[in-house]
């Protein structure tokens, strides 16, 4: 237990420092503050001694150099039970701070409000993070507190302690604060990695805030969590159970398809983190339902993930299947009512979710692996005709249709189009052929027979050998689209145009394992 | 430009300062110093000022507070081209410091050497992170250097500018400089989160030391790197061409199986990230061929990962295969020198490699996922036999080994087992029945017909019908493990007695997704 005489409070942050004070004040704690924080604890009525005054040494250099003060850090940093230390205090006329409230020049809000480097650059807190930094390290003799969230916990234990403190209390908030400033740190070393496009620096910090702590991990065995690079995650849940870890692997891998199809006429199913069923079509029910019908039993226990503002004629509709999760760009009112019918469905309004420049992050054996997300939006430049049969417009948004969503497919994929809506897809393979056998034995066995349309095919890397494409054409397709780089390419186009097939070679390949 | 005039240095890693301190003098640059750096710099015959003296404050608490002093840091703090910041320095009596050369104490060879908490605390600097803080924060008009490496490029930069540096090289130094102010304290954060077992701290600092750029990501179009969460990777590669970002995925992947298997007996052949066969026998030429006879088309371009040591008879086998990775446990001399003949072929050495507790990232779309990762070790006592027929210990050692590679192949997962050797790997299925069929498939391509071997099957999560577990019967399996749960699992139950099935239910399920 350590009895608090003496705190040094300088915060950028107000909020409820009444409360605060009063009981800093009841306990016959001395505070000491300087700037904002001692207008404002005097303007409060508190009694409370200047820094300046305190140390001796002005303020200069408009705040920049107030508390950096051998008086202000050895008071903070000398240990209790070290005589030399009190040795040191003594003879330098330096008396000990016991408690050390400090709250940062808000760089985070800062970077979120304007773009001006200077302005930047001067809400980088010096003064703030040394004292935190010292009164952490030595946490046995020292309280530390830096938000207004802990304030009431500082309460409680002086309340409970009769003005002291804890060593469980003590290292706790200690963690906290070193927690703080090396997220304030990192905020500051991405910036500057960011300013000069360094994507790769000697060293990376990755930050997260917690957004909730889950149940558990893809098996419930696992513990696990969810973090938001930002402060939040740029989704919404307006209804359900809490969401599962697996729930939010599914939810990003669904977005991530969603995101990437034509504004308002996308629906995309998914299981597992692969899409078990995609389509596109102005009339927001018909592409619920030609997604759907591509595999409808492995949609069941799925996510619906829809890229337009959900009605509540699709309400109704998805309320027929046991689903996990609906994902829409905005749900309207009367469409909410009806999902919420069922209590367990969870609702994500993902509208404010964007596609930006994105870097995913695969981390196993304390190895992590960075790479820019496979996300750039495709042209009509991107591909080549190779075969003499040539497309026409349609076929060949469909061809791109199908081979985006190829790239979406755990590879080896295969992805079997009809009218913008997938009617067969083959993941997960290690054999490009045997990707193709499942897509094709999901086209049988979920689409009529006697259909006329015609049939198209992606495929996210190059056919190794004419065997994959030749069961493709066997069965009715009729265009194919597929990066290039095998050495049987030429093969392959020789077989495109025996069978006058289209066939068209993009630019990049796709996998995603 | 900026003319540096004066230069703090307090570093605790002494190397190569002579010729930095040659140079720093040939430019008539002042130096102040403390400590164990003022009696290098002395010792080495340059002159050099005492901060105690330059401050006329003593240095105390056993050096805990000598730099914390406002004389240094309006020194460093001041705008130049502010003519108030300027009058606060004349008025005080303060001078400019326009170089600053720190390193910090020696935080993470500390938490390496020792377990002492109260080493490691001392070892957590205050004085040193401040100075460098404020020199990178005023990185307009002061240099900051804050390792050794550093030295030759400020060599060069004064030279090349005749005692002065360039605003680019200030701006490069500072964000080093903030890249190392954070990396440094989410050690320390860290180290505190660990202390308490604090899994999932409000913020989340995660930390990767550059290992190398690659040449691109998953795809051509991808830029990518691999970090290592410590200063090293704990594989070594022995020879071949640069490892790629799907060379390293693959391997983690195949080390994470190989790891889990019975020691000095293990071959794991993986494709895409998932195994295409694998195999323990105490013959590890044997061991090798199991595995390869799984799939021996998969096999190619596949990686190969031994966790024994590859001997030259093994070499040799390995060889007249087209791999893209052989990993071993250690790899013999004369056997590295038959691998080496492949030019291209990577051979890496995973033998420090250890399985510990791991935390598993996946990031998409700015969030992060944590989990402690799915690696915790099988024993009997997790398994419940809930058929009549009862299995011997060498069908439940089949049973666990088969189960155990179950749950490192994507979901849905089928794995059939013949004496300790796959035989048909079925993954990547949104339906549990087409994971059946694809590995039946599988096993019919490459298992000899008549062979009388009997064979079983895992399930990394229960079967939600009889029909999958009844197609698996239909081709001799003879005794099957999965987890339980299914509102259906008496019926299964049902059916293996029915059939005199051997079934065994695990405890914990084994998505990977």
């Amino acid at each position: 237990m350590k009895k608090i005489k003496k705190a040094l409070i300088s915060i950028s942050n107000k909020e409820n420092i009444y409360l605060l004070l009063k009981y800093l004040t009841k306990f016959k704690i001395q505070l000491i503050s300087s700037g904002g924080t001692y207008k404002e604890i005097k303007k409060l009525g508190f009694k409370c001694l200047e820094i300046s005054k305190y140390t001796g040494s002005p303020e200069i250099l408009g705040g920049r150099v107030k508390t950096l003060h051998p008086k202000i850090h050895a008071g903070i940093l000398s240990k209790r039970n070290n005589k030399s230390h009190q040795k040191d205090l003594i003879k330098n006329n330096f008396e000990k701070i016991d408690l050390v409230i400090v709250n940062f020049y808000p760089f985070e809000k800062t970077l979120e409000s304007t773009n001006n480097h200077n302005k930047i650059i001067e809400n980088i807190d010096v003064g703030g993070p040394t004292m935190v930094r010292a009164a952490a390290k030595n946490y046995k003799d020292v309280t530390v507190i830096i938000k207004p969230k802990q304030y009431n916990e500082l309460i409680k234990e002086l309340n409970h302690n009769n003005g002291s403190t804890s060593l469980d209390f003590r290292q706790k908030m200690s963690e906290e604060a070193f927690n703080e400033t090396a997220y304030y740190d990192a905020l500051i070393s991405n910036y500057f990695n960011k300013k000069s496009k360094n994507l790769f620096p000697q060293k990376k910090i990755i930050i997260g805030n917690l957004i909730e702590k889950l149940r558990y991990g893809e098996n419930p065995h696992q513990e696990a969590a969810i973090y938001s690079k930002s402060i939040k995650l740029n989704i919404k849940q307006l209804h359900g159970k809490q969401l599962s870890y697996n729930n939010y692997n599914d939810i990003f891998s669904a977005l991530i398809i969603s995101k990437s199809l034509p504004k308002n006429t996308g629906t995309v199913i998914v299981k597992h983190t692969n899409p078990c069923g995609v389509s596109i079509n102005k009339n927001n029910l018909k592409s619920y339902k030609l997604a759907l019908d591509c595999d409808p039993i492995s949609a069941f226990g799925g996510i619906v993930s829809c890229n337009f503002k959900i009605n509540k004629k699709l309400a109704i509709e998805l309320n027929k299947l046991f689903l996990e999760v609906v994902i829409g760009n905005g749900i309207e009112n009367e469409a909410l009512k009806v999902l919420k019918k069922k209590k367990n469905l969870r609702v994500i309004d993902a509208n404010h979710l964007k596609l930006n420049n994105l870097q995913n992050i695969v981390s196993n054996f304390g190895s992590i692996l960075l790479q820019s997300s496979d996300t750039n939006t495709f042209s009509p430049k991107d591909f080549k005709v190779v075969s003499k049969k040539k497309p026409n417009f349609k076929t060949l948004k469909n061809l791109i249709f199908a081979f985006n969503i190829c790239r979406f497919v755990k590879s080896n994929a295969i992805v079997l189009i009809k009218k913008d809506s997938t009617v067969g897809i083959g993941s997960g393979q290690s054999s490009r052929l045997d990707s193709c056998k499942i897509a094709i034995n999901k086209m049988r066995q979920f689409q009529k027979k006697n259909d006329s349309d015609e049939i198209f095919a992606a495929s996210d890397a190059f056919f190794p050998f004419v065997d994959g494409i030749e069961k493709l054409v066997q069965v009715g397709v009729t265009a194919v689209i597929q990066p290039s780089g095998s050495i049987r390419d030429k093969e392959i186009i020789r077989f495109a145009n025996q069978t006058g097939t289209i066939l068209v070679f993009s630019k990049t390949r796709h996998f995603k394992h």
